[in-house]
């Protein structure tokens, strides 16, 4: 799987503060066994968010695209907005099962709000951003990551997978249609 | 109660796969005293779905549709887009309650993207495309759907019921208004 | 803070049923050092209800406005889609974790409605119309109120908090940008 780590802050852009976030999401993705082929750093404008999102998604070749930062709520906060702009298919139930978990946490966790969506092929997730919130947040989301990518790459989830487990996965719900 | 039971997917369209969920669905709301005034089978269209619902809402004589199947990530996944499309009022609470019970069984839960919506005074809910499925997501809303489709028609949903009863609902935050 | 209370309701407006949900309100934003600054019943109008709002917001000098009634699926409750008119930013997480909390107290909850989100700096929240609901959901949000207020008008939400303490809320992901 190719993704794209993406860092959304104008402190970071401005060079004003180290981003701590990308380097700790990289990590994680690289110990999933995901290949990161982009890095960047994006300041809080919206229309420079979605143009970065939509240039990956439709020709970056990621198949994956995390963003980390703009998710609350200072004036500067609009990586949800941006997000909405360019997708065409919303997953309200990984939006909810991170908040879900964060809010075991905390009560702050519901003041997060980002968004999950498809561009066409694409995944795009919208990740808080701090290192701490990237690695809970990834947790929640990486077992379903790569059934989710196939599955929007009209693959089958179960190519090359014994049968008696590809059975039991669809017993689970997941390979309904 | 009159519900009509929808199953969404081109290949028991084609009559390449039997429709397990239909059935399923059909037995469940008998057993809980629901009327089922329609089945139908329709391709992953979503201008078709959508129209189905429509016709199914405004002149169909139905208080509750149910679809089944077309929730998930693969290109031709649409219903939920079909849905919103149609209906005037949306029910975020009907679409986390199933998608939270669901979590507890399989992370693959947070992939579903099912709506449950009304359309004037039509309930609208979305389920996956699979009996196990079916059945679980039912469970979630049974307890609260006569109660639902009754609010939506301007009925007192307390009507005919013990005051003592009534009077508990009330207290259980279920009567205001 | 300076917060609105404002009751929907047809009956409390026409004045055929008291307005209990306003003064219970007020009652705990008070208890909790908010200046209640205006409070209000209007009908069941979604325009009129999405002026006040704006008007509220724009001039009223409100950091916060909560609704009460109208959340539910009468024909007559339209204050969501109101609210959905007038906000620029949506938070599904206090929505979710406001239903999530209910939830728990009764199945009837995933029939509420309500949205939360921001129209500029003015943090804007649906509760149902019960006192017991009022409470219910005040509980829910009251340890973030303050934190999101203060986000939204680009204040640092930590100025004047023990440094120590304001660490332990940055690691606790809610400080993050």
């Amino acid at each position: 799987m190719n993704a794209a780590a993406i860092t959304v802050s104008d402190r970071s852009f401005r060079g004003e503060r180290p981003d701590a976030s990308g380097p700790a999401l990289k990590a994680l993705l690289e110990a999933a066994g995901v290949t990161v082929v982009k890095t960047a750093i994006v300041p809080d404008e919206p229309a420079l968010i979605a143009a970065v999102l939509r240039q990956l998604a439709d020709e970056g070749g990621c198949e994956l695209i995390v963003t980390m930062g703009g998710t609350g709520l200072s004036p500067r906060d609009t990586t949800p907005e941006a997000t909405c702009q360019v997708i065409d298919k919303r997953l309200p139930g990984m939006e909810e099962a991170i908040r879900q978990e964060s809010l075991k946490k905390t009560p702050f966790a519901m003041l997060s709000r980002g968004i999950v969506g498809a561009r066409g092929r694409t995944l795009i997730l919208n990740f808080p951003g701090s290192p701490k919130a990237v690695k809970e947040c990834f947790a929640v989301v990486q077992p379903v990551l790569s059934h989710a990518v196939k599955l929007l790459r009209d693959e089958d989830p179960y190519a090359g997978v014994h049968p008696a487990s590809a059975a039991h996965h669809a017993r689970s719900g997941a390979a309904h249609d």
